[in-house]
């Protein structure tokens, strides 16, 4: 097989996501529902981010459901329940991406018509989701203390295609001599004026900011 | 276009790649090239390992070169040919691995037939490079003390098919509180028995055992 005919078949089912995409998002709008999916690389703190972020809109008396997709497992749904939210876990079996027709598949299994906020934690990968829309409102990209600085060049269809970055374990900053201001500089170089969060989730620095921009629709 | 046509030509593809790594594997043996497959998440610290490994085998009399994988930037070759390794960075261009068909291309730039060793770093990413053979001896997967102690368990397919466990950044291994048993005992329910090892390329702490298994052929 061709390059070229690859990329026609790629090109096709890119298409049929973002046709199935829109269609969601159309619902998620009809039912007030906000919807965040969540990127990152593994381990850069997504689970530990929403489980603190979810138990305080929940103790605002709002509604938090998830969908937490990974190659394989339950932790994180499990671990992401705890906060109160509604969760089911996606086993993508080897895949490295959730798409809009497993979005649309398995959000029966939650009760999301009567959330606030739906949130998605994706697979951890720091590029193949970049391609799929998966009918969110705003598409928040992670990335940790640890990771270097360097990330959003090494990475860059990620972290342009996101409305906003979080740096999270800022605790551990010290520690990896972490240089903010080039951070800042990388993430504005790919993505110019992209919106920007510090947070750590067991210090809870940066977490009332960011709640604050996931409610606000239009930002 | 069906599951079923899809799945096909994935396996096409793979059998193609497979065929290509076997040559490459043979080209390497015949010239007595010891070839490592690095794979991780993006910032596990595989640039930083393999620069403080390559300093102490180049200390040795060894002759070293790598090849460097990412979607952009050619700062990991850079950075890794401080060492005084032979580099040469391969850009996939948004491409989530490299396959032995990129090796067979771009090892042309280096001088690689009179290395002892030969680093492939792979791009930083848990799932995808996991199907492909790059005609290597050794895969080594890293995983930084920082990621969390499950990622064996969500990543099964990268931990099973590597030949060893690097496990980087120890020096941070109290500020994260990290569970050492727990990690090992998660490798071992994926890849019984698979070799580990505990580095940090600060201090360190565990490259001599690392570059014991790297130079001994039948580990």
């Amino acid at each position: 097989m061709r390059k070229s005919q690859l990329l026609e078949i790629k090109k096709g089912i890119l298409a049929n996501n973002d046709q199935l995409a829109e269609k969601l998002r159309s619902d998620f709008q009809q039912n007030h529902v906000i919807v965040v999916n969540v990127v990152s690389s593994p381990g850069s703190g997504k689970t530990e981010l929403l489980t603190v972020i979810s138990k305080q809109l929940i103790s605002q008396g709002l509604k938090v459901s998830a969908l937490v997709g990974d190659l394989a497992t339950d932790n994180d749904a499990r671990r992401l329940q705890s906060s109160g939210a509604e969760t089911h876990q996606i086993n993508t079996n080897g895949g490295c991406h959730l798409n809009a027709k497993m979005i649309k598949k398995h959000i029966k299994q939650l009760t999301w018509k009567n959330s606030d906020v739906l949130f998605i934690e994706n697979v951890g990968n720091l590029v193949c989701p970049a391609e799929y829309d998966l009918g969110e409102n705003k598409r928040i990209v992670l990335m940790s203390v640890t990771e270097g600085e360097d990330k959003p060049l090494k990475y860059p269809t990620m972290f342009n295609s996101s409305d906003a970055c979080v740096i999270t374990k800022t605790d551990l900053s010290e520690a990896v001599d972490f240089q903010k201001q080039t951070a800042i500089d990388n993430l504005n170089k790919i993505n110019p004026g992209i919106k920007t969060f510090f947070t750590s989730a067991k210090t809870n620095q940066g977490i009332e900011p960011l709640i604050k921009y996931i409610l606000h629709h239009d930002d």
